[in-house]
């Protein structure tokens, strides 16, 4: 075969022409290997975003961004399965549904990222447990995967290489809001990641990448298209981040909650999410809904899912009594609460001023690398739908020593609307699909 | 105002939108200063060639990149005029043009260029002369051109340096055929070249650039259009070029035939072709086109042009008892003839490969700044329509040494059809807009 010639490759899609797989692989392999120039990329993925890309496409794109560097090797471990979450605030549900899963005899073996803006990271929230660690080896990742059904690792710097590469030249080119581009740099690191089975959670409102249903709904379809080519079960469930899920939106706060949930006495929207993941990951090995819902429940009720987590948070380091002493976690002991500024119903809590509060509040990280505040953040002391007096506290904002409060102040009270009206409450399960 | 955002300015245009003035400085004058990378340009260039330009914005495209470094002040020269052809094969237009032009009382003040691949530049062809050299200084350029009329030019190498760039980054980005950026392109240049009138010569078949009649109207349109918004006087001739232009192929033999035309003895298709654009350019200058016409005829028949175009050769150092001699000027000695297969009439002798049958002789460069042989080329001893035996020579090859002269052989023979029935001629001149 000649060797590719990249012009014409970009003219294939210019022309709105189809790539077979080595076409994707000679522009995406030679683009991360530094021999095709970035100004060929920029102009190809220009085309990408105007002409777009066939399923099959997509799915090769993906495969090609997956096996471009490090792959997780899960061979062994029984019943692997994935969970990912498109970004949203106050979303602690990995904390509560990895142990479940483990509960329920499947095996996660997980890699999970930190925090960036306004959206939160699971080795974030985890790193609120003193001594606990996302750095382990790959023998000892495994053999904790296999001996207590749960392990979560930092990604790999050389994860699907491809993709960060992609995704930095896309961020400046005007190319990251594209269908096809944005579903295989998601699933290109879940496959790269090995589990069988993945569980998508797409979050739709004002605090998510995806604004509308329409839109999370066709996201959803391509990520479920592209597993299921690629031979893995995928199924996604699309739910409502207008409102930041539970009551809690900061790392110790998120955990507390997490465990509060493992204990059964969790809030019920984080419940309710938590219950219908798990039933998915279950129906994708072949159970039937019904009873795959009753065992969910059932982890968080006889205590499985907790010990699974005490199990888990010991095993990578750190101290599981904190487990059943969630009052130990350190918390900020700044404390301030935002008023009702008029009566009646809480009508929106918007997800984005909250995160960009805990943001505010030192919480979070702007840049990669930087340093964040574990015990600061922001409780939803009402939620949607309750009554409220005037003046009457509706969130509580914990700071350490005034670090970012007026900011976080403004932001939520900017994200707070009472209306005269009980509102219609949102569902906050949307849509599956599989 | 603030500063333009690129990533803004590339989804602008990736929607669909239309750019005013200054944000197509920002992109274009930013690249060319290199504070834009080439990434963020080669992803704009695509969004543009699959969302188009509107008229204004690429007239006011064109203006950034003719105000982008050098500009011809011809500020008090008369009557200037300015002629440009796409490309083709045995193009000497220019050599006859311009002087008929200057002892039509009008100023040709021209900068040119060389040739590259399959088609000539007016420059190669004129340095047949020994001596003639195409570098002045601006100040003896501007009083040659007061003086006598004609006087030419190498293109200055900061003459719309922002096309220069832009073409380079198309080139490998698969967006070169884009018809905004083409007409733009083209006419940045003779913006910057300061000419007032400016007649377009725009070459249509299978030795163009543009290769169906409809592509080259809308060139030619959109050129016009350029021309007219940045209040210049710009007509275009649409010609054939399926076959080369008039008898000869190559730099000496097309100033022996340039020559020959300038004392009234020319081949018709070449003659006729000067004499329509010599009128447009007088009745873009309001004359009347029927008087035109006669005029221009009689400067071919009164000795005037030629006497323009001894004057001109002397005054850029070239023999001017040259133009009177062609027999002295430097043809190669090697010589092959190149038979009809079957006897018929001429259908066709391809432009394109007759191009490139001189560059393998040596008479042209595959790369800028290569040396090229003057004396080789190709003469069409017959043309599309005339009747020949089997074996009479339709073709003669002029070689030095036998260099290129089997690949010449094989492109000539290839690019001639003998056909049964005779051809019903074609016009070549297809189409006038302005």
């Amino acid at each position: 075969m000649p060797p590719l010639n990249i012009p014409d490759l970009i003219r294939k899609k210019r022309d709105g022409e189809t790539h077979p797989r080595a076409e994707l692989e000679a522009l995406v392999l030679g683009y991360t290997r530094g021999e095709v120039p970035d100004y060929q990329i920029s102009a190809w993925l220009m085309a990408v975003y105007l002409r777009g890309m066939t399923p099959q496409e997509t799915a090769d794109l993906t495969l090609v961004m997956a096996e471009s560097g490090d792959q997780l090797n899960l061979g062994d471990l029984p019943r692997t399965v994935d969970k990912h979450s498109t970004g949203g605030v106050g979303d602690k549900t990995s904390l509560i549904l990895t142990p479940m899963l483990s509960a329920l005899s499947l095996t996660v073996a997980k890699m999970s990222g930190r925090g960036l803006a306004h959206t939160g990271g699971t080795i974030d929230k985890l790193e609120s447990f003193p001594g606990w660690t996302s750095e382990l080896s790959e023998e000892r990742f495994l053999a904790q995967a296999h001996d207590i059904g749960l392990a979560l690792v930092g990604q790999s710097r050389d994860l699907a290489p491809a993709d960060g590469k992609l995704y930095a030249l896309r961020d400046v080119t005007a190319t990251v809001d594209c269908l096809p581009l944005i579903a295989s740099s998601i699933m290109s690191k879940k496959l790269a990641s090995g589990a069988h089975t993945v569980v998508l959670d797409v979050k739709v409102g004002a605090g998510a990448f995806m604004r509308t249903l329409d839109d999370g709904r066709a996201l959803a379809r391509a990520m479920v298209d592209i597993g299921t080519r690629a031979g893995r079960q995928v199924r996604a469930v699309l739910t409502d981040m207008d409102t930041p899920l539970g009551h809690m939106a900061g790392n110790s706060l998120e955990v507390r909650e997490a465990l509060a949930t493992l204990r059964g006495e969790g809030p019920h929207d984080l419940t309710e999410l938590c219950v219908a993941l798990a039933v998915e990951a279950l129906a994708a090995q072949g159970e039937d809904e019904t009873q795959a819902e009753a065992r969910a429940r059932t982890t968080l009720e006889d205590g499985s899912a907790l010990a699974k987590f005490r199990a888990f948070i010991a095993a990578q380091g750190g101290d599981p009594t904190l487990v059943d002493h969630p009052e130990r976690l350190d918390v900020a002991p700044g404390r301030e609460d935002v008023g009702a500024p008029v009566g009646g119903f809480v009508e929106r809590i918007d997800a984005l001023s909250v995160g960009r509060a805990v943001l505010a509040l030192g919480g979070g990280r702007e840049r990669k690398g930087e340093a964040i505040d574990h015990g600061v953040g922001v409780e939803l002391l009402r939620k949607p739908g309750e009554a409220v007096q005037a003046g009457e506290a509706v969130l509580r904002l914990y700071h350490r020593d005034g670090r970012g409060l007026e900011t976080a102040r403004d932001l939520v009270r900017s994200g707070l609307s009472i209306s005269a009206l009980a509102p219609v409450p949102d569902d906050l399960i949307l849509d599956r699909v599989n």
